[in-house]
């Protein structure tokens, strides 16, 4: 049961609320008009305290194309916070104004704190280095409908593994499917943190940390492409090096299997050529469309309307 | 007859029309689903030319409960003000497009001068230091759910009154009204202005001026606290000094009636402590949502929908 | 057939596809309550890289008008261009949320370029010095209803001739139509480009540069006043010298015809004196509501709702 719940971190869910969700998805993928009424009346609060065009555009379009309506900022310089208020009670008045919440906020651990005071359902659009829960859905939805299993893949996470909260959280999701294998390719300096390894250790899932996209390209079901985000280093001349480490193109791409399916959680700076974008296992714009589909899901589960 | 009015000073509306006014927010809080759609084809315009998170949501939430629509900008650098164009054009053109505008300013007077060219209903959502009259029809409507009535009130009125445009309002509101009594309670700096006292000698109505909290909270039916604002203080020191004076916890609230209520404009810093919060009497977070229903109300009764 | 096209510069549409816009703008301002759900369940993507309030909230205003609905940004700071992804790639993601897209950008050639990778209709809603089509549209949907004609007009254009993209557009469109006679009324210094002057001759379109409006003012069926933009000149001391050369007040209007039309892209400075707004032949507050009523046509006729 999803009606009033929340969604804070990925493992909120269980794999059965998951795929509740991953069948409404494909349900109003393939059937829309049925949805463009569904919640009529209800109304979002979408609260941005730190700006995130692609995030805040799909949710809103997700609840506009449920016949839903929203209102909230873009960046929290238009918020009251300016005035000394508290998060917490932010959070309380806004929430008092609708039915649903989405948060995005630059601190880590600010949507478990705000769900102390939020009036409504509450879905975390992204807290600090933290979480960002319907990323993973967006990526487990994707990977749902090209492959129709999460069973026995074999995955490739490639590029800034030491920051990459997409890539925890999809790490986190995956792992409780059987047969799962992560292929961790990042230089060293950005590797996988220690405790994620360890966890996975004991967990006795199937991992390898490899340097170079070349070595493993072609065992790879899937391809996670992540952005190196400048601001995640601590010094200029480290992000310069490191950088262009990484660049997915189609002379790698000629090394992969005929159903390698390449995602990426956008936007890309240059980490995938744009040579690649033509390929058919280019998933990740179409991934993004998805992105909205899921979020339409799960606000109509939350919301209980479906 | 309130269809095709503006709302620029609490005082444009008499005490029948504000009956009116509050007994259609009661009646949308009793049968919300009969307004979903009242306000279907209308358009609003939500002029912030100074950010106010709050009263925007507020009102944008209003209006798409009524099932109308909203277009806007949440500050002044996305208005083409900006260009050195005119408030009176940028206000002729925006009420242009719609049918009902709102309209928030930091200057002192912006309102009236708004209405000579607006083409449309134009409520003032806060001009300044000068008047923010949808504020204290959200105070009023929650004394009206709260108390059943106007008449015979004993009102404290706590913080910064020099500078407080919401405590101006709600004493030029309620001294209309049978029996009123006011205490106003700050620190000497922040007294109430000497013209207002001065009406108030004039008008017969009943007030005292005290120092303390304590010396007075057992004696009232509503306690408004307010937010002494940084921003309103020439100089720091006065400010840090000033600031905690006034701050309502527990223990004074234990000399408080059984049915005082504690009001609050929001957004609050830290006059009123977070235990408070979990009173019963403590009625400034219901009163932000009776904010959102009371706009509703304004907004049919201009637009001549109900 | 006008669906699924785009419009970048005004004449990628036909004469005839232009009057099929204009008819449809004239049913709609006649009969608007036919028109208040034909975009049921559509979404547009407003996609402002450069703030322009009055544009933005006309595409806003026409879109929710139809009962369609509206996600974007108002200013390319909330945009995820600030993490250093392609325009390409925002325009990409951002209009495959959506049904219709409206882009401004700062950057000439901007929406040709975005038109590569747009995967829905889209607008161009002024890029750079280029083009700013709907502006045009609508110019020429004002004249047609003042004039209900376009053919043998006489049309003073007034001010900065040099960088008013508004003008270069005009007439381009204008000089499509028989008899058109051009007033160029403008310091020397803010000539019409010599490339266009050229193309006039060379097309045997009738027109003259002249040096003030109250020379040509009798003779002309419709004078366009533009601003003195500042951020067009290279120094503070050349647009000082120059912004107020060429003032439009009733001094000068009475030397003008009885059905003259005064239109004017707007925001105006100062270049058209607060005096002439009562007078009857102003009309560019008008065709700023027309601006309205003219982009639900081109809204209706691009996703082919009409």
């Amino acid at each position: 049961m999803l009606k009033g719940r929340s969604l804070i971190d990925i493992e909120d869910f269980s794999i059965s609320e998951l795929d509740e969700i991953f069948d409404l998805a494909i349900n109003i993928i393939d059937n829309p008009q049925d949805y463009t009424h569904i919640c009529d009346g209800k109304l979002m609060s979408s609260l941005f305290f730190e700006p995130s065009t692609r995030t805040r555009l799909s949710f809103e379009a997700a609840m506009n194309r449920l016949g839903g309506r929203v209102v909230g900022f873009a960046e929290s310089s238009s918020s009251s916070t300016a005035k000394g208020e508290s998060l917490a009670d932010t959070i309380r008045v806004s929430s008092s104004y609708s039915d649903i919440t989405v948060m995005r906020h630059p601190k880590e651990g600010s949507a478990l704190h705000a769900l102390e005071t939020c009036q409504t359902p509450l879905i975390n659009a992204g807290d600090g280095g933290h979480q960002h829960p319907t990323q993973t859905l967006t990526d487990l939805l994707t990977i749902k409908v090209a492959k129709n299993k999460f069973e026995n893949l074999t995955v490739g996470l490639c590029g800034d593994l030491k920051f990459g909260r997409t890539v925890h959280s999809l790490i986190s999701a995956m792992k409780r499917y059987q047969g799962t294998k992560f292929y961790l390719i990042s230089p060293p300096e950005l590797k996988l943190p220690e405790y994620i390894l360890d966890e996975l250790t004991e967990e006795h899932i199937d991992f390898e940390e490899v340097e170079t996209i070349e070595s493993v390209i072609g065992k790879l079901d899937i391809l996670y492409m992540t952005r190196v985000q400048k601001e995640r280093f601590f010094n200029e001349a480290d992000y310069v090096r490191l950088k262009d480490f990484y660049i997915l193109d189609e002379e790698k791409m000629q090394l992969a299997k005929k159903d390698l399916i390449v995602l990426h959680p956008l936007p890309r700076v240059n980490e995938i050529k744009t040579e690649v974008d033509k390929d058919d296992r280019a998933w990740y714009f179409k991934q993004a469309v998805y992105g909205m589909y899921v979020r339409m899901a799960l606000i109509c589960k939350l919301l209980g309307v479906k």
